[in-house]
């Protein structure tokens, strides 16, 4: 009776009031942004500055998403752990760069009980430091490397302008920390899970992206190299979707996390750190929402396919039992279906809230329909209909919803490549940041004088150094100063 | 090549000292506990008072607890939602009960970047408050009822005795916040939850349990009724596995969560809250492990199976082929097996790592077994071996293990009848708990004089009043004062 799927029926607001216009991505993107997500019912805003609640059917797709991140972590060796949300002080200022990098941004616990602390408690905002300590407890040989662990945590930074999902004081997120034998295994797992993440984002969230190593300037507070994954939204703003950090020796060093190595010398660990986070849940709807809401790829949508019954005629005796084998055969196709017979919305009422909730395929099926023994199929990405016989819908449907998932990665692909332009000049460069937005590919000097003017001048930063740029020097000059450049780079404006 | 299942493998210390000797369980009980869960890497103490970190080997444990659990909660038609970390102070001192009964053990978070709060953050402790807030915000009519919603999440209760899994100042644990139109189906609620919990428990955990009431002094900070599931440790400790609580409308009158009832009147919402924790892998510890370790319920384990292969003679050539079909077999018939190759290690230590580490079933395979196409099978619960045809795992393995959950509850409910005793005199009653520990089942005044009285000179508390004393009036006087009594509860020393 109920189905077992997290779907928001039990806290839709059955208020007729809840499907108003959105405001057009174009008039607005920031206000479409966030009313999309409070009229979606995918988060809303808590009394405390900067956090959010996430609700059922936000926190449903964070579940597909942890589901498939989670799959992907474990098949390539890894396991998960728990490590505690506070963290001394003292652990945090082992790292120079680590506890300058985040201490603007860490909310204190002071007072245990009654009593005020001796030493102040980080809630973390982030686990290097105290699983560094762990780790220097642990590892004692090269024969208990590597060591892989993942955590899924919440952490919190405090933030000065927060946004739902993209920059909260408090997000749920996964961290992968682990320790190996030399520099070139780090450096290894750093570029395999950076592929992996942008495997997982193409394939699961149907946003493609791009990989690469961030400057110096860009980089993780304590991380000897950050590499991330890119993805531009459909306001031609660029957004950061995953990081990994080949971190060196920098934490072993300092939290003394020394293993003997196969010819019996003490060696210190080299580690990585890499993570991602309810950020994507963001990413999905700046990426794929249009004016009538969201539109979520099949793989992550809580719910896949609605079947609307049309309420005509003696539709309680005709469609209805034609309803429920149709979401009986979807379900045994491992389809997760809702049937919507909520009998105090019409169907054009239900049509809207369906199509702004982003479900990627509605199915109709009214009295005629059920005469002619078939169903009308509207896909959510395309907005285009179809009819099929009923008895084919157990066949048909799963490759459909393959097929919206491609063509919702295929779109956003043209529209990242209509929005990725050469600038060679510093005119140009400014020219296309001004009218064409999106990704500016240009040389570079390597200098951060460069970097901090282009900054402060068009708000643009240097997202990625693309990762082949190591094998195939460049030749030309800097868009900036016009010295000779070091590494063609993607530049953009970014959240 | 890498197993999918999360395997400690990885980061098990390869140094020959882990399996030590443990403190046998009838020395010292709280030593053998704590040594089990340091020795088998469940959990390691972290540098912060009362704090643990659950390393891979514990948390796989939990992970399998969640995904059993989430799927029962889901089943019942609830959905996740995430409320956030903090919760102001003056949210907490909305509930008079519950602030009293919680603020001795809130963390305070003070400071928020470098700005000192204008208002103390209190790290949740519980969630009734934040997410009563929310509930008002969100609840209009009668048609938004029931809210069904669960989160699973981290809590900090600032302890002031600590021990691993049992009682930490930060543990993990799920928890359900539901809204109804009446007193009635939030009372449903309760007990459906309840006896889900109940049956969870003993049908994944195979620990039985007891369920009932809990008196007012035992009750939630908060809760109109709380009701638990309670079960004997086999030091003869009861210990609290879960609880389910009828709130009334005490939250919902000081968060002002009001609806339109169908009589269009405005009417307080009716809630429940209940959970459970990682307490459970404690418990798990507690029920069934002995003198060499661990006995994990298959239902839960990490790994169900570990084959190892007998190193002897030609046995790379022979053996591990063997193994590796095996393997094969078993992973195909759904079943989380791990091939222990390791060969720094030799087969006897290998038996006695995976005793300890609770592992139900070990297949051995030698060379002679290869020749005679059998493999020796030896059960962690009985340490019983018997030979089986190596084509035979397939069917037989996944039905054994079925036999060995079924006959770790049953020891475990043999267990618990051996240990509840009744008793009709006060001397009775103290002769019981000095002497054979356990439950003791007495008649009970109702009154909290007798209940301080019995904790101060016994240090038995009521763990409950069963659920059909209701229905059953009972006749007798009570076991401290002798006054007529009004119920039959169960008294035992407890965690």
């Amino acid at each position: 009776m109920i189905p077992q799927i997290s779907t928001p029926e039990c806290i839709v607001s059955k208020d007729e009031r809840l499907v108003k216009q959105i405001t057009p991505k174009t008039e607005d993107f920031s206000r479409w942004y966030v009313e999309i997500i409070q009229k979606t019912e995918l988060a809303d805003y808590a009394p405390m500055k900067g956090m959010m609640v996430i609700r059922p059917y936000g926190y449903a797709i964070w579940e597909h998403i942890q589901r498939l991140m989670d799959q992907r972590i474990k098949a390539a060796g890894h396991v998960n752990a728990y490590f505690p949300l506070f963290i001394p002080e003292s652990f945090l200022q082992k790292e120079a760069e680590h506890v300058e990098g985040f201490s603007p941004q860490v909310a204190w616990v002071t007072v245990g009980g009654k009593e005020e602390l001796e030493e102040r408690l980080a809630v973390r905002p982030t686990s290097e430091a105290i699983i560094g300590h762990m780790y220097s407890k642990w590892i004692k040989s090269w024969r208990d490397l590597p060591v892989l662990i993942n955590q899924w945590a919440n952490i919190v930074r405090w933030e000065k302008v927060t946004r739902p999902f993209l920059r909260t004081t408090e997000f749920l997120w996964q961290e992968g920390h682990t320790c190996h034998e030399t520099y070139e295994e780090a450096q290894k797992e750093t570029l395999l899970i950076l592929a992996m993440y942008k495997e997982f984002v193409e394939t699961e969230l149907a946003i493609p992206v791009l990989a690469g190593r961030k400057t110096w300037r860009e980089k993780f507070a304590g991380a000897q190299e950050t590499y991330a994954i890119e993805g531009l939204m459909s306001d031609g703003k660029a957004l950061q979707m995953g990081t990994s950090h080949n971190l060196g020796q920098h934490f072993s060093k300092v939290f003394d996390i020394r293993f003997e190595d196969r010819g019996q010398k003490l060696q210190y660990v080299w580690q990585t750190s890499w993570g991602v986070s309810t950020r994507l849940v963001g990413a999905l709807i700046m990426s794929h929402g249009d004016d009538s809401g969201l539109r979520l790829p099949p793989h992550v949508a809580p719910i896949q396919v609605v079947i609307v019954p049309i309420s005509l005629g003696n539709w309680k005796e005709t469609v209805i039992p034609a309803a429920l084998a149709a979401e009986e055969i979807l379900k045994k196709a491992g389809v997760r279906v809702y049937l919507d017979t909520r009998e105090e919305f019409t169907p054009g009422w239900k049509f809207a809230e369906h199509e702004m909730r982003g479900v990627p395929l509605r199915i109709e099926i009214g009295p005629r329909d059920v005469k002619s023994g078939q169903a009308v199929l509207v896909r959510r990405d395309t907005m285009k209909r179809e009819t099929l016989p009923l008895d084919a819908l157990g066949a048909k449907v799963p490759a459909l919803l393959e097929d919206i998932q491609a063509s919702l990665y295929q779109e956003a692909f043209t529209f990242q490549a209509q929005n990725t332009h050469e600038a060679r000049t510093y005119d140009e460069f400014k020219d296309i940041l001004d009218t064409k937005r999106g990704f500016v590919k240009s040389l570079w000097c390597g200098g951060e004088a460069c970097e901090d003017k282009i900054k402060d001048e068009t708000m643009a930063t240097i997202r990625l150094i693309p990762l082949e740029i190591k094998d195939k020097p460049v030749h030309g000059a800097c868009v900036c100063c016009g010295k000779e450049a070091k590494a063609l780079v993607y530049f953009a404006r970014a959240y």
